[in-house]
């Protein structure tokens, strides 16, 4: 998957980035809860119309999403908790800036981008949902074409092209797919356990 | 909490249906995935705006919602995939539901009931995922005044009564003070067990 490669190219960076964070006296779980908060300014940028300057946020909150791990495992400071604080404020980030897309297609009123934006959060956090069930059930499960870095590739793809309908409809249709990929892998792993 | 003891209540009802279930040679997976697809017409109906009969099919869904664990428990099939089949379809359902209300507050519009419709999802959504990614971690996290039995008939009444703004508003809320609830739980448990 892309996402794999981006992920480790940008490891480099993020640990430099990540030390100097723990100078400034920042810990991992101070930099999740702000790499959340900066969404909510994003998601008002959305709101408002400004999709491009929306777009350049949302690609630097990106970079700086990594850093929480990478101060975590830096500092030898990586719980179960701070994993579960991260994930959960990635889903509710993701709730924020559509929530700002919601608003804006009602400002400007478009019922079909409005149904795009509610089937593209509810496909996203089932691709999530998915993920963490079938963990707790004990199968790994990271399978799937759109994973988060795909989704926010084809959202800020679509933020800068103006091209949005088309973007939103690709996100609405693929996250549900994977959705769907993934409850067909639960159920391959399943059955290979020997569970019908 | 209310939902624990309907729940005991109906056991005994669902046992008995279960067992008829068994004779006509349905599987529990297949009357999950039958559960899920009653609601389809049932979001189609709210959709269209005939919220009492919409009330009244989510109720009988509800009830023919504990059949497939019944059913599984009744002849020694509960499965890994079997649970998780379920939880994620339940999720589905609630998206299909809300999907109806969205599509009708476009159809006679009313921007506010739009937002607290998409509010609410991501609530549920998000009550439902903390839950799954904290027992990914290894954290028990059924807590929270908002679990989906509550949702459910808060949703209810306010179909049958009328009053959906104020069930909308209450089900927004109250959906993210329990993943709230359910954040603080799993940190608290963390700390417990003695990470910081």
């Amino acid at each position: 998957m892309i996402s794999d490669r981006v992920r480790a190219w940008t490891r480099g960076l993020a640990n430099g980035l990540a030390q100097i964070m723990d100078r400034l006296g920042f810990t991992p779980n101070m930099l999740t809860v702000l790499g959340f908060l900066l969404m909510i300014p994003i998601g008002v940028l959305l709101a408002a119309g400004y999709f491009r300057a929306g777009a350049i946020f949302i690609l630097l909150a990106g970079a700086f999403d990594g850093l929480d791990g990478a101060l975590a495992r830096l500092t030898d400071r990586v719980t179960s908790f701070g994993g579960f604080l991260d994930s959960t404020l990635d889903r509710y980030a993701e709730g924020v800036l559509y929530l700002g897309l919601l608003v804006f297609y009602q400002r400007h009123p478009d019922n079909v981008a409005v149904v795009l934006v509610y089937l593209t959060i509810v496909g996203s956090l089932l691709v999530s949902y998915t993920r963490a069930r079938a963990e707790g059930a004990g199968i790994a499960c990271k399978v799937g074409v759109f994973t988060r870095f795909e989704r926010i590739a084809v959202l800020v793809l679509g933020l800068f092209s103006g091209w949005m309908l088309p973007a939103l409809a690709i996100l609405a249709l693929f996250s549900h797919i994977t959705a769907l990929q993934r409850i067909w892998h639960v159920f391959r792993q399943a059955r290979n356990a020997g569970q019908p």
